[in-house]
């Protein structure tokens, strides 16, 4: 279905596209099945929670570009494997709280990985490079946004008092497109994409970096939140 | 549009499965509308609650399966009654809050339906066992969450405390995938499987059956919710 | 891709439209951000909130009616005109808070301008007129509630405490379908819908009409809002 084959979607070869893509959506289900346990959820809670976490972005970005049924419908692995993060959350919970930061080096990672093969599948299916980028960007962070509509929360992707997390994955889409309109797009270059996205995650956790609020709030807007 | 019609689409008669669609869409419209007055919305917003509950699963299935326009904008009774839910519950509301135990009995009844249905058409439309019986899930239970997601509640599908809902559900698409699988689905075979699911929910109301939550998770998580 | 074209689509010139298109986002936009800044969110959950409250209704319909990509992925000023909005806001949101009347003004246009457009659009992708009216609506209101989603407050649409907002939008989407059903939808006349729907949405804030609760609701139900 896809209008233009001169990208070259086989970034990585598909083995270890499809290995990587399987961790990404673990460590992204784990964090799905970790709030669902904070916020008091049951078993099947916790499994809803870990399949739209880690498969949601990829769905938004299908069901706009027009790719149903949705990989995160015809791919097995993709579907069995929140189900495993799940039961780890469910029987080792304690555990896997310990380790919270290794997870988040995890996520980071998988940020950076579906940030680059978002871009590279929806500029494939004909988008521009602007809407391309946006549908990365949609990829990465997505399954984290309906995460935390389903938890009742407002996203912390848009809250000012979280580490930068739209902006890596900002970074690592925009280099894609870049290369794509440079005619550079390589599994080379496409790697160095990932881990830049991955590197500027892991620094902004690291520093706690933040992005601005809106200029003279104070002076005029009450506090909501 | 459908790919694969080996699989008895026509369960029940034309005539029978409309009448039975309509009922269930009227069941689920009825506790969207109540959800709206308990929220203290106004008649629109009651409208738009019923609309949503009622059909909101269905467009879910009907999105990722690619069959556009969705069922619930091609079908004028799916549309209208929602409206008459909506009219009942603006003038009735006290009286059908009292009957709450009857309609939840039609809720259930509902949800054993539309698992099945849905399970069955996402299967016609070319997907695979597993996604097939995620979506029948999808269409028996989205509508309610998109219901509580617009009322600003955690969905109640999630929370531990309420009784089973989606596993009857599940059992209810596992069923019909075995029986597609095994090649013996046929009228009879799927009302079996609309029954069991049926059943299944009333018994989890009447004994108020629950499922766990996480292992452990007293002992390091605070509860937030 | 549409498949009716005997509907006169081209409504407005092609270029009063897209100005008028992009008048409307400019001022859909604005009020996202202006949540945004109430909610504490940084500077990219103001272009998120932007962007989703301007583009998110014609993004529904277009997934609906199967227009993929939807527009907003294919037109670089829909995209760009929300993050215009965003940096307006980001540095002067005081300013802009001042002349909120102003804005309230511009989105009853913006209401207006999207229920006509969108049943239009419906229509010509081959809905009937109940559809496509449905579907003029969620253009109209559909960004509005992903806002109050995204916001995690309930959507103020459905709230009776506010001034009627989705009726005018019913009001000038059944305009249109009623002068598609006797054929008299022209230039002149769909103004005239566009026009009904600006103004009632102007009276409904000047003399804040309402929509009705449930009757006797207050005997019965607790409030819990």
């Amino acid at each position: 279905m896809g209008k233009n084959h001169s990208v070259p979607t086989d970034l990585f070869s598909q083995f270890v596209q499809h290995a990587l893509d399987l961790a990404g959506i673990f460590v992204f289900a784990i964090s799905g099945a970790l709030l669902a346990v904070r916020k008091n959820f049951d078993v099947f809670g916790l499994a809803v929670l870990a399949e739209v976490t880690a498969l949601g972005g990829g769905l938004i970005r299908d069901l706009i570009i027009g790719a149903v049924p949705p990989a995160a419908f015809t791919d097995q692995g993709y579907f069995v494997t929140p189900l495993i993060a799940t039961a780890v959350v469910f029987f080792l919970h304690p555990e896997v709280e310990r380790i919270n930061t290794t997870i988040n080096v995890f996520d980071a990672a998988g940020l950076g990985l579906f940030c680059v093969s978002g871009t590279i599948k929806a500029y494939d299916y004909g988008l521009n490079l602007t809407a391309s980028a946006t549908l990365g960007l949609a990829t990465a962070v997505g399954g984290g946004v309906l995460r935390d509509l389903l938890g009742n929360d407002v996203p912390s992707l848009l809250r000012w008092d979280r580490d930068l997390y739209a902006v890596p994955a900002m970074v690592g889409a925009t280099m894609v497109v870049v290369l794509i309109h440079f005619d550079a797009l390589t599994p080379a270059t496409g790697v160095v994409a990932v881990i830049c996205a991955f590197g500027l995650r892991l620094l902004a956790m690291r520093f706690h970096w933040r992005a601005p609020r809106a200029w003279h709030r104070r002076s005029t807007v009450a506090e909501e939140v």
